[in-house]
């Protein structure tokens, strides 16, 4: 057994991420859907849309990523002591992912591994990694790696009990009003480590959880609003400061005039602070849990590591519900292997463009055989990236069966 | 802000149960459905389950013993840091039972609650537990207490995708397998911490999830068996030595001769370690990720406060899928206060027997109207116990109101 020392620095020492090989493109899904042009690229700020067809469920992409992670990084299926999923994604009623995912552990003979999942909406994920740094913290810390699992899929369907049910408008205020509230507590949490008039000056960069990134560019703004509330005559507020002296959080959250002001405002903060955090979310579209660790992911494949080192990242994590953090942590050491292993550029330029109807066709198949027994899928397995996990079938007691393409 | 001095002792300081206030004899049940006299009382182990109608779910469930908790031990809503819940009954596919539980916080401003949902079968509430301890021995500890909440209702039925599939005798090999596996790791735990040659004789009592109290009587009988294994020419095995010296763990799963002869050998030990905390199960029934806490609260109830000082309890949790462990802890301090507070014979005498044929009518219309839009609920309020929170409507958008009776 190994003699486990406190460790020092817990945090992430590596990422990896998945996604399906198909996207649809955003600009042609506008014409094909008969909205005008740009809604969906500018007015969601959304480029292209990562989806999957019968032959992926959440257990198989969960398969998929942990296993190309521990290939990738080289990590033996032994030296993991604790693996937590966030999904929102439920497709046993009962069995946990994390319990799929221990078939991966079966041949090292590792079968002791702490926790189970995590479920809120999009902040699962988040919720696992605190469990995880947690118990790395702890005196339960047995000395081995903790290794945390985000994964979703994402589907917005109408007229289908099958699928969340959202009231966008409500939900997007929803988000505004857990960021504000996030905010306010983050900065008391700074204030307590001793940084004085904490403010957005005082992250260097910052990940929001992105629905679609046009609403990560309204969170900003609202930063910034928020910032202004606690200090409205900063020199920086001058133009705008009468207009919105008399404003309060909640007389805002309906407020457009402000909302386009604070973004004007904060447009070149945002392009150093955020932008580069959402190259995932723009060229993928929502993942749920995933969504900010992509934007972290992102970060860090855009940003050179020399560049980041020291700097402070905070997270912004959002689950309808609602459920929200926002925390931080610094950069600590080289993440330039980290990068090149997630080699997000690239696997995002080799995906397969497919059209708008054929994107309908596959969710169409989804929806209508999504709870099936007795089932076989159709999809092309050649459609898939290497060392993808895949359903083969589902037995008659729902048993679902994998392989690896 | 409360300066958090690093905690001793990290534990259950309070628990509260609640259980539906009426229930069907197992005996009238036999007779009802036609199987032989015995079977669910002898077979089973099973005297009376518990049950509510179509006014409860597992959010009204869960705030009723959350605000009855609170009330009991006197505890302000601000005083709590993480709200945890382990359960695997899904009401919103997205949305946690945790998120549901803040609206008691709102009145006293405490919004800032860590944790959230956790689910794998019946061992939700556990890996909650876990969660919450080590939160409280980490540097992510902010000086509030912890609460936790294992809650499900418990309901197997036939030929409905809509409740977990069960495949029996299955499911109850894969009890005992996880219940070998849990039990060497914890084994070689006391080892590690320096207990010599640990076995049965290292706790004074053990306590299991109980999906039937029978199973819970060869469970215990198993673990002897593996304690056989490990020192078999002990005295206490020699009348069966040489029936079963050439078994081993895998070889013993169907043995039903072996699983009869370890039952005899350990029902004295049985009865002085276990079978008080079987008192709840046997009369409520399954309880998914509560019972193995109702078996503590049975425990606390049944042996008196002085008995139980320093004595080691260790818990056997379990949810298909699988994960499970085997943990224990000491009783350090008076549990008197937790005992009368819980009135655990009381509240169980004071509930209303219901008929098998009334009882299938309210199975029936829970069944029909489970996934219901626009809906108002039937069930008599007057068959609550007081301070019951109860389903009042549930709205086109699937909106859920709730009232307290
Ligand atoms: C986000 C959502 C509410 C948008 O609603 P909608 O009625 O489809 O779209 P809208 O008409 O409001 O248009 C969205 C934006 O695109 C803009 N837009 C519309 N057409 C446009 C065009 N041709 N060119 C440029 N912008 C355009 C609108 O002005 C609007 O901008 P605004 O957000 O600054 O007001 C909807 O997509 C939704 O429900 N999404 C899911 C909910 C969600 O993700 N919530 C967040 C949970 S974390
Ligand atoms: C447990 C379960 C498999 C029992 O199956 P079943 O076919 O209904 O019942 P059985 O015929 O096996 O009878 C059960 C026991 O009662 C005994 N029994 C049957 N009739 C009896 C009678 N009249 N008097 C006394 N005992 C009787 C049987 O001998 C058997 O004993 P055994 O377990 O020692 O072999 C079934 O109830 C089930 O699927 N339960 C849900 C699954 C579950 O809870 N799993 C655990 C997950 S944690």
């Amino acid at each position: 057994m190994t003699v486990a020392t406190h460790p020092q620095n817990i945090g992430i020492q590596a990422i990896e991420v998945y996604f399906p090989k198909k996207f649809v493109d955003q600009s042609e899904l506008e014409k094909h859907d008969g909205v005008s042009s740009g809604k969906y690229t500018i007015g969601l700020g959304q480029e292209k849309m990562s989806f999957c067809d019968d032959r992926e469920d959440i257990v198989s992409i969960c398969l998929t990523v942990v296993q190309q992670f521990m290939q990738k990084y080289n990590v033996d299926y032994k030296q993991i002591g604790r693996l937590e999923v966030g999904t929102e994604t439920i497709i046993d009623k009962s069995k946990s992912t994390k319990s799929f995912l221990m078939s991966l552990f079966a041949e090292s003979g590792n079968h002791s591994v702490e926790g189970i999942d995590t479920t809120n909406a999009c902040y699962g994920g988040t919720s696992a990694l605190f469990n995880a740094c947690q118990w790395m913290d702890s005196k339960a810390w047995d000395g081995r790696l903790a290794l945390v699992v985000a994964g979703d899929i994402a589907v917005y369907a109408s007229g289908n009990a099958q699928f969340p049910t959202v009231d966008g408008p409500l939900s997007v205020i929803s988000y505004i009003r857990a960021l504000d509230y996030a905010y306010l507590d983050y900065l008391k949490k700074l204030e307590n480590a001793g940084v004085e008039s904490p403010s957005l000056d005082s992250v260097d960069y910052l990940v929001f959880h992105s629905p679609y990134t046009k609403q990560v560019v309204k969170a900003f703004g609202r930063i910034l609003f928020n910032d202004f509330l606690r200090n409205p005559t900063a020199p920086q507020y001058a133009e705008i400061y009468t207009q919105f002296s008399e404003e309060t959080l909640e007389s805002s959250y309906n407020n457009k005039l402000l909302e386009k002001a604070f973004i004007n405002l904060s447009k070149s903060v945002f392009t150093a602070k955020t932008n580069t955090s959402l190259l995932a979310a723009r060229n993928i579209g929502n993942m749920y849990t995933g969504s900010v660790f992509f934007g972290l992911a992102s970060l860090i494949s855009s940003v050179p590591s020399s560049e980041l080192q020291g700097k402070r990242i905070a997270l912004f994590s959002y689950g309808s519900g609602c459920a929200a953090s926002i925390y931080s942590f610094k950069v600590v050491g080289d993440v330039s292997d980290i990068a090149s292993k997630l080699d997000l550029v690239a696997r995002l330029n080799d995906r397969i463009c497919v059209t708008p109807s054929q994107f309908e066709n596959i969710m169409s198949l989804r929806e209508s055989t999504h709870n099936n027994a007795e089932y076989s899928p159709t999809g092309s397995v050649d459609e898939l990236f290497p060392g993808t996990y895949h359903l083969t079938s589902i037995d008659s007691m729902y048993r679902r069966k994998y392989e690896l393409s």
